[in-house]
């Protein structure tokens, strides 16, 4: 869709590297990019950025910045510092939307950004996801950097794919590390990054070694995911990772996770001898 | 069928308070018990039976030891301190048995149990599980102790038992903590107690406290699993795990997992204010 490029993209950016990497990709690819910043999510490169700043309960301010700055598209990025619900201080469009975001809230996180994507596209806002607005940050299939995983490692690929599908399908977590057929954690409401590092509290003869690298960390998207809201991301500080426990190489599904970074992350994938692939969903 | 109790049983002892409380319910029951105490893995207590001590690779004398005493049938149970392959010193029999139970201890826990319940019945002997053995450890079903869980927990029961047995099917883990229909944690290799530990690092908002307790950690079997080898397991450190984290109780699957000291266990479930209940497979 060569028109698509031709409307402005508005940016709700919450916290983190993936906004910023989401609002680099659309203005290198010749997007008109306007941020709306969360206040205490948001980071201090939106001011680079025709930007404007509003805090979680000022939906109406939001939806005024996004028409002023003819935002055809919009899309959800970055992490919420998720304040309770009783210190929001909220405005008339607030309000009226409040019950139900509540309510998806205590479904858990993807209901809670299905209801927040539902509130903006009844204004007449499109919404999109990363794959539509910066396709360059999707992981390719295949190979990424010089490292081939090994036979053991294809194995333990697929193994830990199947989990992690299976795991998605009821809305548990993304991610899973598997060495040597075995199941060495799987993720739920901690985070990839908790569940990697504490791969190295388990005895060395389940797992491998910096100096002996085995088992693989794979993310795939929750099959039952909107997909406009919450892909896997991966980055520098994964690989880094990965490799303190000893793994010896990550696998995310090719089109469903986004590398943040992507040079960087090769290089670092390189340096310190993971593999790193794509594999089709 | 009461004439099993007429034979002797050979009880192969890991570590861990499991062997111990099936060897006690079994000789309360009126039966012989031989432990064949594995070295490294076993604890003292071995003494205060008949017992002899071989290591993982004796196979020759383990098979000896336990047609000696008459043992139709045996039971393997206990934690294995999985040394690596190379450190195992085999006999004969360990040689010819060492490639089969190599390759299956690659594909998990569950296949190596399998291997090795193997060797064992093509020596002609029968291999029970804990449930024919000491059927005494099962869990009921119903409430056991004086707290009934809330309507909430009732819903975070069914959520956790789905995760646990989708979980089961992947040869994943047994255990999982669910909170407000959220997945908070997932049992890989870590074990139960790491996993409910981890909890506590998680936002207040998604999990209970000890002054208002939610969530519930379950523990059903694999589905996939050989009865005969690895019921999950819960003892008093469970609860108290569970309590320490704000969990509201704890869902077992009805004659599908042990209660070691069930009377201590429930007493102290009582003193904290958690629920424990065994639910129908």
């Amino acid at each position: 869709m060569p028109q698509a490029s031709a409307i402005a993209l508005g940016l709700v950016a919450g916290g983190g590297e993936l906004p910023l990497a989401i609002a680099e990709s659309a203005r290198e690819s010749g997007r008109e990019v306007f941020i709306l910043a969360l206040t205490g999510s948001a980071d201090e490169w939106v001011r680079s950025f025709p930007h404007e700043w509003a805090s979680l309960g000022e939906v109406n301010k939001a939806i005024k910045a996004l028409r002023a700055h003819d935002c055809g598209e919009v899309l959800l990025a970055g992490k919420l510092a998720r304040p309770k619900f009783s210190e929001i201080k909220l405005d008339a469009k607030g309000v009226l939307a409040a019950p139900r975001v509540i309510a998806a809230a205590r479904k858990g996180d993807d209901a809670l950004l299905r209801a927040v994507v539902d509130l903006f596209e009844r204004e007449g806002f499109h919404v999109v996801g990363t794959a539509e607005a910066a396709p360059g940050l999707l992981a390719p299939q295949g190979q990424m950097g010089r490292v081939a995983p090994s036979r053991e490692s294809e194995e333990d690929i697929a193994a830990a794919f199947k989990i992690v599908r299976a795991m998605g399908t009821l809305d548990i977590g993304q991610a899973a590390v598997v060495c040597d057929g075995l199941a060495l954690a799987v993720e739920a409401a901690e985070g990839t990054d908790a569940m990697v590092a504490r791969v190295a509290n388990l005895p060395e003869h389940l797992r491998g070694t910096p100096s002996r690298r085995r088992g693989v960390l794979a993310k795939a998207p929750k099959p039952i995911q909107d997909r406009k809201t919450d892909l896997p991301v991966i980055g520098v500080q994964t690989v880094r990772g990965a490799a303190a426990v000893g793994l010896a190489g990550i696998a995310v599904e090719a089109g469903g996770a986004l590398v943040l970074g992507k040079s960087a992350v090769i290089a670092e994938a390189d340096r310190l001898g993971l593999f790193l692939v794509g594999v089709a969903p």
